[in-house]
């Protein structure tokens, strides 16, 4: 016999409501395969009189966080009002009124992950997030459960699909990157004002939760390094291309000598890379450990419906808990670990530089010189065009950032180089 | 404070091993992730005295399958002996004593699925099998939980490493199949006798497992349709490619009309589907549904410390459960529902044909004459060749596999048509 399980929602867009209408179209597949009646209590929204596409009856609706919250019988609050307040007290007082949470806000957990996990802790309840990244690509659970047993070393992400589908079609189309932006909008693939997206604010909150899950390590967004896409041009994706690699906006977190090095910034990734195939505005997530060797997860990462199912799936692993009696969790005594985050300066990539260069004997032997002062290590040259026109297009070996950025302001003073055009990481292939 | 699960083993080759030393390294990471300290009670081996590089006390190596299955202690089995017998007769006799159990057995679950299923629920135990398909993906439980609000509607998968690694020699650098196969052998990614991986007995088997979790409904390997990779040519592989396609090894489980579809053999991908970019011995699994769109996990699909990994994430997830006091599961509950499986003549496809002709006037027209009444819709033809040289490579729209063998035949009794060289049906495309 399935168990009701009581559940209130805080918030009711675009996901809520898909979640709404998941909960009734399946509602038996999800009680066969949970043994547990989900049953949708209250709803807090701002309006409650406003009409709606969502199949639940219009007096669930309330304007008073209390409805949800004090309810005796909820047993599970979903928050998916997004933001940080007032999300972030609300969830912090259904803890305490010992309700678990399911919550989509990447805002809220890559900035208060810590105090919620040990509030969640400290009264017994779970905080489940798989919706709060990559939306519908199952994610937390694998790396946190499935993997508990693999140190991992590395997470690479194309966690943004609004920058993914720009870059697809500076590469696949050759377009410029206004070009590209402004069919993203039009197509309703970026938002009015994209800079949280292009910029990579939303890129960088997401890899501080991967880095949290994946590294046991309350990070912030703020300690993550971010770069957004603005400044990648059709030059660079072009030289990417002739190269053999391709231009992705990477979310990064890796450990060096046991430190947490996290970074958002545009990458060349070689083209056999299963992460070079992710286009348009799809979403993956590669990561590495020394036994389980390489794993990907690919798919919607955005999107009512796909993000909808990823709600649904935690509300049905916390009624299997709640149904076989089960109690608490554990997640600020495993999000323990206590690692430095990284400088920039400190962190190691390849580079990928493009130098405007006046094409005269010796001029290869002064760059070439400056890199060797600065200790890194030129793989590969290219020059493109002669004399005053001459491009010269360099990919180094692994090197250090501090290093890489001294050599470029040491470039710039040499007098045959007349400008830097672009420095940009290359990722995944040494 | 953590909990102390103790597990026995049966059987301790390479997995086992693996897993071994699995939880001795990351035995504190182990702990703090899942509230539980693992003890390794007694190991059943076929001769406790060889020596192995295992990190236990030589005394924990039994011959007798009781010192594992009687101990009190004892909460979960793990049973990585491979094959049906004993490790079914073992399984089952775990699960009457009350023990959890965690298997990476392949023929035993999709040769025995349901009595498994229905013997643990019976007995309120787990049975956990993440382990069993495509080695350290994280699968079956994003599958049966993550999304258990979805309704799938098709699973493709890359689950047999040895013919990917044979394909990916003859797409990647030209080879024939037998200098591929000889090449694998060499490298040691075939097995001395190929012909359980060559002809997609092993697909077909982790085709049946895939088809259970995805769509509740309890599949055998002999419900699948099998077809092996030893006739795929060198030619295919190019034209394939010539087209814009891949050739894979599919193990492909669908709805067709509410009947279950399910299938392994050689296919043709587009080339920008994610499945074509999985090479070499990798293995991924692509899933749609309508609600969460498409998703793929990719990663090592064999090996020792891959598969170590999952089979300590199920002992993790078996563990917390018994830390936190739950009980039971609904294993055969869950995988029961009554579908049909679907005929092999019913199903549908796109298909490729390579057909040699002469070529004169008239014969296009008597070909797609063929096709036309069969009800088989040309979506392309292109023309190799000249007079008596001709080669006419055709690509279908979906179409019925009934009527498209029935097309095949017509063609071959055709005079102009002096041989139908190949037929390989294509995916992922329409």
């Amino acid at each position: 016999v399935a168990v009701e399980v009581v559940v209130g929602f805080l918030g009711c867009g675009v996901v809520g409501s898909a979640a709404l209408r998941l909960l009734r179209d399946h509602r038996a597949d999800i009680e066969r395969r949970s043994g547990c009646r989900f049953e949708v209590s209250r709803i807090l929204v701002r309006d409650a009189h406003r009409s709606r596409d969502v199949p639940v009856s219009p007096e669930l609706f309330t304007t008073e966080s209390r409805d949800v919250l004090a309810g005796q019988d909820v047993a599970v609050v979903v928050e998916l009002m997004g933001g940080i307040e007032p999300a972030r007290t609300l969830v912090l007082e259904a803890f305490r009124a010992g309700k678990h949470v399911v919550t989509a806000n990447k805002e809220l957990l890559a900035n208060h992950g810590r105090e919620l996990f040990e509030e969640a802790e400290a009264n017994g309840v779970n905080l489940s997030f798989e919706a709060a990244v990559a939306g519908g690509i199952p994610l937390i659970h694998p790396l946190t459960r499935a993997l508990a047993g693999e140190r991992l070393t590395r997470v690479l992400g194309i966690v943004n699909g609004t920058t993914n589908y720009v870059l697809s079609r500076m590469t696949d189309d050759g377009m410029s990157f206004g070009e590209a932006l402004a069919e993203a909008e039009r197509l309703g693939f970026a938002e009015r004002d994209p800079s949280d997206d292009i910029e990579g604010f939303d890129a960088a909150a997401k890899c501080a939760i991967l880095a949290t899950v994946a590294f046991d390590t309350p990070v912030v967004a703020g300690d993550v390094y971010r770069e957004g896409i603005s400044r990648v041009s059709a030059e660079d994706v072009e030289f990417a291309d002739r190269l053999g690699y391709v231009v992705k906006l990477l979310a990064v977190a890796e450990l060096e000598e046991g430190d947490l090095a996290v970074r958002v910034h545009p990458a060349m990734i070689p083209r056999h890379h299963p992460l070079a195939s992710v286009r348009d505005s799809y979403n993956a997530v590669f990561v590495e450990g020394p036994k389980v060797g390489q794993l990907m997860f690919y798919g919607r990462g955005a999107g009512g419906d796909p993000t909808a199912t990823a709600v649904v799936g935690d509300l049905v692993e916390v009624g299997r808990s709640l149904k076989d009696g089960r109690t608490g969790v554990m997640l600020a005594s495993r999000f323990s670990e206590e690692r430095r985050i990284r400088a920039m300066e400190a962190m190691e990539s390849q580079y990928y530089l493009l130098l405007d260069v006046i094409d005269r004997p010796g001029v290869l032997a002064q760059i070439a010189g400056a890199f060797g002062q600065n200790k890194v290590s030129i793989k590969s040259v290219w020059q493109e065009g002669f004399g005053d026109d001459a491009l010269l297009v360099m990919i180094t070996h692994r090197a250090n950032e501090g290093a890489l950025q001294q050599t470029a302001r040491d470039l710039r003073a040499l007098e045959p180089v007349l400008e830097v055009r672009s420095v940009m990481r290359v990722e995944g292939a040494e």
